[in-house]
C-alpha cells in the first residue's frame, strides 16, 4: 500500500501477473476438474464474507485468497469446455486482452469527441463483421446504415423496437407517449427480451402476437398474415415484427425471406435477432440462416456468444440508421460539440439505452485480428461437426429422441420415458458436475438441450457428456437399455 | 499462433505481461504528455484500418503496434490527471484487476443459477456501499429493497420510471401500453436521461415537466407542488419525480426533503440520481447532499465516476424491490430452475432491461477492498479541496467570475468578457493539449466548467490549469488583466 493509498505501479505489475497466471492456471486447469454447475446454496457465498466494509484498505494477496475460497465454489463455469447449457458465452485469450486495454485506457466512448478513436474503430470493425459474415451490404456504415455494439440482443430488439415505434408514428410516441394501439409480432418460440421490450416500450405484452409456428418450430408466414389482417380489421396499428434466426429453445430459424415479404408489403418494421447462431454465417456453408437479410430493417448477433469474444458484445445493425437516432437521440448543451454539429460523426450516443459507453471494440478487433476469418470458421466447423455427431448418437439410441431438427450446433434431445425422467436425468447430470445441460419445453415436453459452443469444448468433452448422459439413464431407469 | 488458432497459454501469458507493461506506461508516464483531447479530425483513425477483414490471424505484437500507431492518437485521455471535463470516469489499478478477473472468468449473471457468486457478492458490496455511504436502511437488501449494478445511470433512472409506470398503473401499462395521461417531472437542469427515458418508456418526452428552478440551479418545489395540481386539474396522472444531487451543468443539490415530503402526500415514486455526487458521502461532512434521502423510492450513484472503479458500474438502489421485480420480470421456460422457483434467491435479470450480465461486482469488491473506506475519504476530500481551492482563485481574479455555487468537486466560472471569449478560450485550451475542460451554458450563458475528480489529479495539475487558464485569456483580451 502506498502513502497515498494508490496501488503503486510496481504493485500493479506483480499483481497482476500473479492474476494472469491465476486466470491461465483456470482456464487450462482448474476449470476441467471443477463441478461445472456450482454446487451452492443460496446464501452460502454471502454468509462468508465479512459484513462490514473495510475501514483500512486490504492487500491484493488477501482478495485474491478470497477469490479461491470464497467466490470460486458459487462460480457456475461458463468457460469450462463441459459446458452445453442455454447458449454459450465463450471467450478467448485475445478477447481478455482487449478487455485488459479498455479498462486501462478507461476512456468513454458516448460521443465521438470524448474518443474518436472508439467510435471509428467499433464502426469499422462492425462494417468488417458485414463482409465476414456476408450480410445485406444495407448494414455498412458506408451506405445509409451502420453497426453499433450493444450489451446485449435483449437491448439491441429494444432498440430496434423504438425505432419502429417512431417510424410507426412520425415520432409521435417519443414526444406524446404510445398513443394509437401498435401491435408487435414474433413466434411463439421468440426470446422474452421481445415480450419485455413491448412492456419496456409502453406498447403493452398483450399487444406482443405471438404467432404459431409448424413443426420446426419456425414461424409460419401465413399465420402472421392472418394475424396482421386480423389486428388491422379491429383498428390496430401492425408495426413491427421480430423473426429469430436460432430460437433459444431449439434454434428454429425463422423464414426471414417470406415474413420479410409481408413485412414490406404491410409497411412493418422487420428485425431479424440471430442472437447465437449469426456466427454461423463465418462459414459458407452455413449463409443459408440469412436468407431473406436483404429485407430485414435491422439486426443483431452476438459476437459474445459464439465469435469467442466476451460479454458484452452484441452487434446490432440498422439499414437506415436515421431513425434509430432520431427515436434516441438527445443533445443537452453539456454534450454539445463541433464534431457532433458538423454532422460528420457518428455518437454512438444515439444509438443506444445508456449515454455512457465502454470501449468494446477492441475486444472484438483483437479476436478477429487474431484468429482471422480462417480461424473463426475452423472453430465454428468443429463445433457444428460435433454437435451433429451427437445427434447421430441419439439418432442411434432407442431410449432416446429427438424433438427439433438441429441445423447447427444445439441439439434437443429427451429420453422416451417421460418428462420425469428427463429433468430427474437432467438433474442428476449437473449435480454431478460433469457437465452442464439446461432445458426447454417443445409440443408440451420436457427437453434436453446440448449446445456445443464453448471455446475449448473437443470431441472428447461430447463423448464423455453422452457417456454420462447413458450411463445416468440406466441407473435412472434400468429396465429400459 | 497455435495450430488450433487459439491463443496458447504461454503466448497469453507474455503478451498479457506485454500489455500490463503497457498500461503501467500509459498511466505513469505517457498520458501526463499526450494531448488530452484527441486532436484528430473526423475518419482520420478509420482511413488507417485496412479495408478489408483479415483472413488469417495477425500476431499479437502487430496488433500492438497498431494500438499505438493507429489508434492512440484518437484516444481521448480520461484517465490524464488533466482530464477536468464532464464527469470524470475515474479508474484505479484494483479496478482494472477486477475487470482482468471477471474476464478471465468470463461467467452470466444474469440468474443466480448460473453464478451464484456473482449475484451474492453483487448484493453484498451494495449492501456494504448502502453503509459507507451512510444511505437509508430501506436500501439494503436485508429488507425489503436492495440493490444492483446498471451500466450507468441513464440504464437506472429508465428502470426508476418503469417501476413508477407499474406501480402507478398497477402493471398495467406493462400488460396493456400506457393508456392514461402520466406525467413525470424532474427540474429543467435535470440529466438528459430523463427526457430520454420518458421517451422509451411510452411516456413521451412532453409529459416530463422541466421544473423551474432557484438562483442555486436547484429545483423549486412549490413550482414542482403547483406543476403537480395544474397537471391534476387536467386530468393528468402525476407519477413520477426525478431529483438531482449534484447536476451535470453544474453540480446544483435538488431538496430531496422537501420534494421528498411532496412525493409522499401526492403519491409519486421519487426517484434520486447522484451520479457524481454521490460518492462523496463516503466522508461524513458531505453527506448533507443525501438529506431527505430516506423518502426516495430508488436512488443511484456511479462508482464509475469518482470512486475509482472502471466503468460500467452504477449503483442503483430501490426501497421495494418488488415492484422493480415486477416491472421488468419475464420467465421463459429455458430460465427456469429450482432455485428461482424457490424464491430464496435474486435474478438480477429481472432488475435491468438486459438480460445477460457482466461480473461487475468484482471490480468494485476489489476497489472497496484496496482502497477501505478511508482511502475513499481521502481522495475524495483532495478532490474537493483542490476544486475549492481553484474556486478561490476564480474569485479572487477580477477578469474571471463564479456562475454556480461550487458545493463540491466541480466549479462553474466564466471570463468576464462574454460568450465569445469563453468559447475561444476553452477551444484554445483545448486545443492545446495541455488540459481538457467541457461548458454547459447557465442562465443562458456560455460557462466552463472544471471538474477534479480524476484519479491521479494532483495540485500541480490544478495549478497548472489555473495558470493557462489565465495565461490563454490574457492572449485573447490582452486589455483586460
Amino acid at each position: 500500500m502506498s502513502e497515498d493509498y494508490h496501488m503503486d505501479p510496481e504493485a500493479f505489475r506483480r499483481h497482476a501477473h500473479e492474476l494472469i497466471d491465476w486466470i491461465i492456471d483456470y482456464l487450462e486447469r482448474r476449470v476441467d476438474d471443477l463441478p461445472v454447475r456450482s454446487q451452492v446454496e443460496p446464501g452460502e457465498i454471502r454468509s462468508r464474507l465479512p459484513e462490514d466494509p473495510p475501514s483500512k484498505g486490504d492487500p491484493f494477496e488477501a482478495i485474491l485468497r478470497d477469490v479461491d475460497d470464497i467466490l470460486l465454489p458459487g462460480i457456475t463455469h461458463w468457460q469450462s469446455p463441459d459446458f452445453f447449457a442455454y447458449f454459450p458465452a465463450n471467450a478467448s485469450y485475445p478477447a481478455i486482452l482487449g478487455e485488459m486495454l479498455s479498462a486501462g485506457l478507461g476512456v468513454q466512448g458516448m460521443l465521438w469527441a470524448t474518443s474518436p478513436a472508439c467510435t471509428e474503430l467499433e464502426t469499422h470493425v462492425l462494417d468488417w463483421l458485414v463482409r465476414i459474415l456476408d450480410l445485406p451490404g444495407r448494414f455498412l456504415s458506408t451506405g445509409t446504415g451502420g453497426g453499433v455494439i450493444q450489451d446485449s440482443a435483449s437491448s439491441a430488439t429494444l432498440c430496434a423496437l423504438l425505432a419502429a415505434r417512431e417510424r410507426a408514428t412520425d415520432l409521435e410516441s417519443n414526444r406524446r407517449g404510445v398513443d394509437r394501439p401498435l401491435v408487435a409480432y414474433a413466434s411463439s418460440q421468440a426470446h422474452s427480451s421481445v415480450e419485455k421490450a413491448a412492456g419496456i416500450a409502453g406498447i403493452g405484452k398483450e399487444n406482443l402476437r405471438l404467432v404459431d409456428v409448424d413443426g420446426s418450430f419456425a414461424m409460419r408466414p401465413d399465420r402472421l398474415a392472418a394475424q396482421i389482417a386480423e389486428d388491422r380489421a379491429n383498428g390496430r396499428v401492425p408495426f413491427f415484427v421480430c423473426a429469430t434466426v436460432g430460437t433459444t429453445s431449439s434454434n428454429a430459424i425463422d423464414p426471414v425471406k417470406e415474413i420479410g415479404g409481408l413485412c414490406r408489403q404491410e409497411g412493418l418494421w422487420l428485425h431479424v435477432d440471430a442472437a447465437m447462431s449469426g456466427t454461423a454465417a463465418v462459414c459458407p456453408e452455413y449463409r443459408f440462416i440469412h436468407r431473406g437479410l436483404e429485407l430485414a430493417d435491422s439486426y443483431c448477433f452476438n459476437p459474445h456468444k459464439w465469435m469467442f469474444t466476451n460479454f458484452d458484445c452484441d452487434a446490432f445493425y440498422v439499414a437506415d440508421r436515421a431513425s434509430l437516432i432520431r427515436a434516441l437521440s438527445i443533445l443537452p448543451e453539456y454534450l454539445r460539440n463541433r464534431a457532433t454539429e458538423s454532422g460528420a460523426v457518428i455518437d454512438y450516443r444515439d444509438w443506444q439505452v445508456p449515454l455512457g459507453r465502454r470501449f468494446r471494440a477492441l475486444k472484438l478487433w483483437f479476436v478477429l485480428r487474431h484468429y482471422g476469418i480462417e480461424g473463426l470458421q475452423h472453430h465454428v466447423r468443429r463445433h457444428v461437426d460435433l454437435a451433429q455427431q451427437f445427434r447421430t448418437w441419439v439418432e442411434a439410441d432407442d431410449r432416446f429422441e429427438l424433438t427439433a431438427p438441429a441445423p447447427l450446433n444445439l441439439v434437443c434431445f429427451r429420453h422416451r420415458g417421460g418428462d420425469d425422467i428427463n429433468r430427474e436425468l437432467m438433474e442428476r447430470l449437473n449435480a454431478s458436475g460433469d457437465l452442464y445441460l439446461t432445458h426447454t419445453v417443445l409440443d408440451g415436453a420436457f427437453t434436453l438441450r446440448l449446445c456445443v459452443g464453448q471455446t475449448r469444448t473437443e470431441s472428447t468433452h461430447v463423448d464423455s457428456a453422452w457417456e454420462r448422459i447413458r450411463t445416468v439413464a440406466t441407473e435412472i431407469d434400468p429396465g429400459m437399455r
